[in-house]
């Protein structure tokens, strides 16, 4: 484990060449990156306070970097599963394709198994498959370069969505608006750039001033640790909010439109996304305030009809008990209640912003159907 | 400052017997007491944690413990008002009533300044205000005297009128019920028993199963850390969620009914209570869950005609960004808004649990309109 005091870019200029769409600024960096075989990320769990970054020299190391949220947000998952998967890979000793194989099929497993709600991850391990798939009549040594190869375009890619998310979704906010946002969905949660903040980040960029109001999102308040950070970062006026204002501050009037990630799309529309999402389309509604999902197109699964049918994830009771892991807010030996994630039925959803453009959940399936398949 | 690592049960005996009303248990006891010439309190910044239990000695120190949250709860706050008042009359040297009275005035001038929502503070300064007009002609000992008697009977009173709406709001629960709470309103927040807690403690005693889903209440968690507490010493099942997950749970079906406190409600009924209770009154009428509030006719401000001219005191951004004072949530400069209390409109409440019995918001001033003058 590598310990660097100070912040460092994870971009190397070379991938920033490749997309015309690629807008750079002082503030896109990556919380992942494939660094000399290794998958290097941003230990998340630490920051504002400490900037650390580990070296995960296995795929072990990564599926457990997922699992503890060294590395957390729907895209950003999806990228480090892929690295894993690559990575296991390069390690494996096989004289055959069979036994190849066979061994890479443990290392799917492990990173399948570390989170069930965000289907990116899904959808990037089934990327990773297929590469093997297509390239079965060749050499061991080259479809493992192939999977390295496949893990770097899952990564490029989604910074390329995220920008072009950015500009559609730029479209929709108006100088001088104040956004709501909920977790965090910027650079940190992604590739790059980011989901929903990378909107707010391409509106701010393209001169419109805008306010954003942050809900800290318990239990792992990745809005007061991560949304702040990277707003401070860029100078965007930012007030932090525990998560049971945003209603009081809707009724005030103060919030113009809400602004979410997500981490599995339904095909009708319906969202999962971080605890506490739901609450805030509800409240929007109420105040009929509109109320966006941003995410790629590879978190839409149209293998699941509705909201239903998506796992929500209990995690660990100490994430509610124990602030930072450090300090215990209530007596010990309660009971308490931690599903990471929540459904938002499309009805309370205006729009929800792709690279592809802004659809209305109704019109996901006629006009994406199938376009996110591996 | 005494220390005293056990905690003590704070209701005199000869207290208990004083009601015909007062239903004693386990649990029921007073966060502050009028003790041998000083005013005792639980620390309650210090839940669960330590039980500390503070002696002010003077009026400054009783304002510094409502100030700085060593006693809360709008009932809790008047008694502590008062009790801080007499205190202070207990140590004026003064040889007339012009004096005497003169020197009254930046005693209740230094209490009226600590916290400006809670109805309750002024409402008890008021009856101890009374209290020396009424005696003006009689020696500065006796009406000395008579200020500790009303401080005391401000709390006797708090405790029988709880009792009595605790059995009033037991009537609406239904055995096998979950109630969703929000911050804390029990035992500690008043004189003793609870206002929306005492009505749960009521509901258990009377045999009813039921079930409390406790949000833990940013910033300062009062839920958390007093609620989870009282109902865990109280051996009724509990479960603690953040804030965002009350949505969640309602939509799951989980939650029958919402029952809070108040801090001070207008004349049409619409409610100021901590902050988040807005929030969770929507996500109730969204999902067609009754929300009731329960607090004694001392919180009723009928000067106010609507929530609109409720001060709503705006505290340490502090709170937000540093979990028990200790652990720093955000990065450092960051802007935060902190308001402690927000307003539910009259429209999302189902009924108002008193003492008096349960009202719908728009029969308060009919029917109980004046009852609550000092």
């Amino acid at each position: 484990m590598s310990m660097k005091p100070l912040f460092r870019f994870a971009i190397p200029d070379a991938r920033l060449d490749r997309s015309a769409d690629f807008h750079y600024n002082a503030f896109m960096f990556s919380p992942i990156e494939w660094h000399h075989g290794v998958v290097r990320m941003l230990d998340q769990t630490r920051l504002p306070h400490e900037v650390v970054w580990v070296d995960c020299p296995d795929h072990q190391t990564v599926a457990k970097g997922i699992r503890e949220l060294w590395v957390r947000g729907a895209p950003a998952i999806g990228i480090a599963a892929a690295m894993g998967y690559a990575l296991g890979a390069q390690a494996i000793r096989a004289s055959t394709h069979d036994e190849f194989i066979r061994q890479l099929k443990p290392i799917h497993d492990t990173l399948a198994g570390t989170r069930p709600t965000a289907v990116n991850l899904f959808w990037a391990l089934n990327r990773m498959n297929t590469i093997v798939q297509l390239h079965k009549d060749r050499p061991v040594e080259e479809i493992k370069k192939r999977l390295v190869q496949e893990a770097q375009a899952i990564h490029d890619q989604d910074i390329q969505r995220n920008v072009a998310m950015g500009r559609h979704g730029a479209e929709l906010i108006q100088d001088g608006d104040t956004i709501l946002t909920h977790c965090n969905t910027g650079a940190l949660a992604t590739g790059g750039h980011g989901t929903a903040l990378g909107v707010i980040f391409s509106a701010w960029e393209s001169g419109k001033r805008i306010k954003v109001l942050v809900d800290e999102t318990r239990p792992v308040l990745q809005g007061a640790r991560l949304t702040m950070w990277e707003l401070q970062q860029n100078k965007i006026p930012a007030t932090l909010i525990t998560d049971n204002m945003a209603g009081s501050f809707m009724k005030k009037g103060t919030i113009r439109l809400c602004l979410v990630g997500a981490d599995r799309i339904a095909a009708n529309g319906d969202t999962a996304n971080k605890i506490g999402t739901y609450s805030v389309a509800v409240l929007a509604k109420a105040h009929r305030i509109p109320f966006y999902i941003a995410a790629p197109t590879s978190t839409i699964d149209f293998s699941i009809a509705s909201g239903d049918a998506i796992p929500i994830e209990e995690r660990n009771p100490e994430e509610v008990t124990n602030v930072f892991g450090k300090v215990r807010i209530s007596p010990t030996n309660v009971e308490v209640a931690n599903p990471a994630f929540d459904v938002t039925p499309a009805k309370y959803i205006t729009g929800i912003i792709t690279e592809e453009g802004v659809f209305k959940p109704g019109e996901l399936k006629r006009k994406l159907g199938g376009s996110n398949r591996p």
